[in-house]
């Protein structure tokens, strides 16, 4: 049965992104170290079309993650800059180059249209019309498999509140940020989740959770 | 070597308690919820002078947080309800009865004067001249054991902020509060965290973390 899933670094403070996200810092202040855990770990080097890197207890939580993802939706906020400019005038490719990592389509909730763009085998389409109608679009492109939803905050919250999420994994990290782009802002105390389990890892606790319906 | 410590309960979205915390729900709206992973647990339930219980992951988690602990810290309210009455007219003795739980010295930080209050093997002594001072004196009545820093959050988060805490761990249950007293606010950035360990357990994940000096 295909879920809609998310899985997302946080810090212990709960941010997913640190203050003051800019061209230079678009994951803000401190917010890079939130993934130092996995950039690491040559089961997301391997994604990322990159060689090497290390096994470690969060190495199997990883490839969880990535295994049958048919489709992933994303905010305008994770797809491009936080400003102005290059989005403005529509020439703005993402912040991956060439190929970028996801190897399936993505559709980019924005409230500006603007035609799907291919590179490599990656598709964005930008979607207009709501969560809902992008949830839909995703679905249909996922056939059997799993939708991702990728981020950021404001987006996994947008679909927890809306009922519309089976699974949440927080990559809990021993950071405090301290201001940032909260997690579940908006979203208690109606939606219930369930432990589904823990898991320890070196430097970061991976805590995964079924929300029901 | 004795060691300031603290180990709370924690919603994923980060609060020690539920919003609108009263007479009659001295945790906030769901915030009791927190602790029913904890309140079925024996060793939770011999150290509060009750029968029974179970056994489970958590068991040794709560043994090993009680264990060495010679005096504990709490804030006003804490040990007092949130609004006026009982304590402004000096005849409030806390939630516990006449058989409070604690069996070692407890020291309330408030802004008001009191004289020290003996309920069984428990006294109360309530300290008006800030945080280190009531850390000064609790570290003494504790001699060689561990001071524990009983909350709530506003009392954990001064210590953090203030570079006096040695550890904390926190128990993260699967509830969403959607608003209450939230652990880590003005904390961070500055504060740095080590993980020292993730323990899995039926309906809660416990993190542990060092706090580096």
């Amino acid at each position: 049965m295909s879920k809609v899933r998310a899985h997302i670094s946080a810090s212990l403070d709960g941010y997913v992104a640190g203050p003051n996200q800019s061209m230079e810092e678009p994951l803000g202040q401190g917010g890079e170290r939130l993934h130092d855990w996995v950039v690491r770990l040559r089961a997301w080097r391997e994604h990322a079309g990159m060689d090497g890197g290390e096994e470690d207890a969060s190495s199997s939580v990883v490839e969880e993650e990535f295994a049958n993802v048919g489709a992933e939706i994303m905010g305008r906020g994770k797809f491009g800059p936080p400003r102005r400019g290059p989005w403005g005038d529509g020439t703005w490719q993402g912040w991956w180059g060439d190929d970028p990592p996801f190897h399936k389509p993505v559709f980019v909730l924005t409230h500006h249209e603007r035609q799907p763009l291919t590179l490599s085998d990656t598709t964005f389409t930008f979607v207009t019309d709501g969560i809902e109608a992008a949830l839909a679009r995703a679905k249909d492109a996922a056939g059997d498999k799993d939708v991702f939803v990728g981020g950021g905050a404001d987006v996994i919250n947008q679909y927890l509140a809306a009922g519309l999420m089976d699974e949440v994994e927080l990559h809990v990290v021993p950071l405090l940020l301290g201001g940032g782009a909260r997690l579940f802002d908006g979203v208690g105390p109606d939606v219930q989740l369930e432990l589904i389990r823990t898991v320890e890892a070196p430097g970061v606790s991976h805590l995964k959770y079924r929300v029901m319906r």
